[in-house]
């Protein structure tokens, strides 16, 4: 697959017009350490036009992103939908949260195009997206703005300038990070299909949707309702080409109901794996329902099961 | 909060792209004592594609509208979907409808951002919003075109020379201006809250939706289903800053269940009240559910709940 | 109703612009007897933006296409939403499939506005649309490029000169041609009122939604799944100006539910006719759900029903 311009230029772009839209956005930008960082949400207010501009730089275009209503168990909710035909360069390549970042005292989650010019993660092995590129786009999902030292790190593993930088950074504790998190609902089944050995060649289109929860105040409480509203929420439905026998096997492991972790708030599965993500069951990291339709055979293959109960507890408990 | 350019100009603009589409949107143009009256409803047939332009300007595209599939009592039914992150200025600075224009025989509900620059209604010592615009664009909800008379009156109300002035125009009862009318649901939660004293400063973004109603012939069927569409229909989900002791006191007392002229239609309402709007009970005006997002404490509060016999009552009895 | 420019026209700029993105849409450009022979689906992947894309060519523009997030039988499932204040030109005079095409070996359903070009359907003596086009635009859902041939046949029927020709072309069996065919869930209602003489000038503006089959291998389950999801899963809303006497004889008759035919998932239908369409009852062909809202009257009339059962069935069965 050729991507011209790179993932990374497309994001430039999208980020520049944030910038050109900042107040409407709610959004700030600052310069740091030469690198142009955007506040989305830590300082600033940002919001829903702001969580899609952070979702759509963090897929690099390459996906179609939109709010939707809809309904959380019982009560009104909107959806984050998205739908791409490359959605493993858009949601592995660069939207997966697969870079984590820790310099002296700043911690993030790293996503975006940037890990696809980076290109040090094992997945990397096995999809496409690997791009050298004159600019580098990352969403970091952190608390507090990078200070000189994370950019001057963030440079020199991605070889770039810190001029050719652009980090967008929210903690999932604000409105447009909340957002951007829950628009992985197809990521999370991707991923999970690669933990599987599934062969992601295989994937030719994806579309999927989850509530977006209420947003939370401190990072645990945050992080579990963003993974309950794909966990217990989430619906995606995969176009691939693969032989039915191992769909029929697959199939059941795919979707968070195949985890011994399934049916409890994600917060509480932390606290009981005293905050330590590594000892959560990986198996759970997936949407509630995966729908295949195969092209190869034209039958189609359902999994999972939406837990309105569990949202019910996490949203509004 | 700096909206440069003033609501007006960003209205205007749309107001010249619906212009350029009138033949697509099925709208006429008309100069009536020097002003610019765009005809959505009256005689002209307007349609879907209009009352989204009209609901468009008159939230002075400070608000993302759309159309999406559902239903209304089971019964299949597009939704008009609304969501922003200026929620105050987009809603009641620009779209709510607070400006009652009676000249002569003339008369009409002003909406739209003419009342930001005309800027006398009450409200605006509440809100953010006056401003003083080199343009002026309204919205008229109402049965019969203005003639020069009226004209006369608004430029001299709204300081502006008539060959400034613009005026949408449409009756509930036309395609279009039943469109416009349902796009309201964010926008009654919003006047709601204001009724009941909660500080609008808190509110930072909103989301909300409403079955869209048969179009009625008379005006009084016309308000009846789009106050139904809204009051037991409309469903708004808001992002606040507050604390929850405020909002477990308050929030049962903002959707329309908390009336006691809730559960009729409301064209029954208005007829038990001899058609005089000001006896009807004002805590009536507002969506059939919503829902708190508070930014402040993490917590989600629901309330108030869909009424789908009363709107199949109202759109098929 | 004037359309400048043409359908055809419209039509092309859509195409041009596919092609601009051919990358990115998976589909690839041919010159096929002098002609543009776009592949959406044959030996191109294609996919859901070329699917929308194809749909949007295929109603000339005339119509708003987008997905949504839903659900057939329980299942996750993308709906296919259209709406249109120009129902009649954009479904009927353009996106109907109504030009059967069969030159030599080469055998496909010609639908777009290249229809209201040539002319010759009895249909354009019931409904606004034929035209004089300096190019013409037109979908094929066949499984085969055409060849020379089939371009010279259609250039003489077009009155065109290869080079003003454009051809869209997809199998029911692929991505973009089941998104394309399940697009038509308005027009199944446009054209099976027309079946039931009512005048099609009544209808002011339609809305549709279906949901999305998985994509077939073969053609007798592609158009069994395709017609499934109109028939037991398309909701359908129309503006009308009609008598409420004509709505209330006539609207028991324009759900898929009114024909004998009724209840078993297409496929089955047709292997029973031992697959002659024209052994099918006509009165088969129409969504599961058509609400009237008259703007004469403002009265609403809905008929029909859901019918989840055969949708599962049909998808996953």
């Amino acid at each position: 697959m050729t991507t011209t311009p790179t993932l990374n230029e497309r994001a430039n772009r999208l980020a520049d017009h944030m910038m050109m839209t900042a107040a409407q956005l709610r959004i700030t930008t600052h310069t740091i350490g030469g690198a142009r960082v955007i506040d989305c949400g830590i300082e600033a207010d940002g919001g829903l036009q702001a969580g899609l501009a952070l979702a759509r730089v963090c897929v690099a275009g390459q996906a179609e992103l939109t709010l939707a209503p809809g309904e959380a168990a019982g009560v009104p909710c909107p959806l984050v939908q998205i739908y791409t035909d490359t959605p493993v360069i858009a949601c592995l390549a660069s939207q997966y949260a697969g870079w984590q970042i820790s310099v002296g005292k700043f911690s993030g989650m790293g996503s975006g195009p940037m890990r696809a010019a980076y290109g040090k993660e094992p997945l990397f092995d096995h999809i496409p997206g690997r791009e050298h590129a004159p600019v580098a786009v990352g969403i970091l999902e952190t608390e507090s703005l990078p200070d000189a030292a994370v950019i001057d790190y963030l440079a020199d593993k991605l070889k770039l300038s810190p001029a050719k930088l652009t980090f967008l950074v929210a903690p999932a504790s604000s409105i447009a990070g909340n957002l951007q998190v829950v628009a992985r609902s197809l990521e999370t089944a991707l991923h999970k299909l690669h933990e599987l050995k599934f062969d992601l060649k295989q994937v030719i289109s994806g579309f999927g949707s989850a509530p977006l929860p209420p947003v939370a105040t401190d990072v645990v409480t945050a992080i579990g309702r963003t993974n309950d509203a794909i966990l217990y929420g989430g619906r995606v439905v995969l176009w691939v080409k693969a032989d039915d026998a191992q769909l029929t096997e697959l199939g059941p492991k795919v979707p968070s109901c195949a985890s011994k972790n399934h049916g409890a708030p994600f917060a509480d599965v932390l606290k009981a794996c005293q905050y330590d993500f590594y000892k959560i069951d990986p198996a759970l990291f997936s949407p509630a329902e995966v729908v295949f339709h195969n092209l190869k055979s034209g039958k189609c293959h359902a999994f999972g099961r939406l837990e309105p109960a569990v949202l019910r507890q996490s949203f509004l408990g």
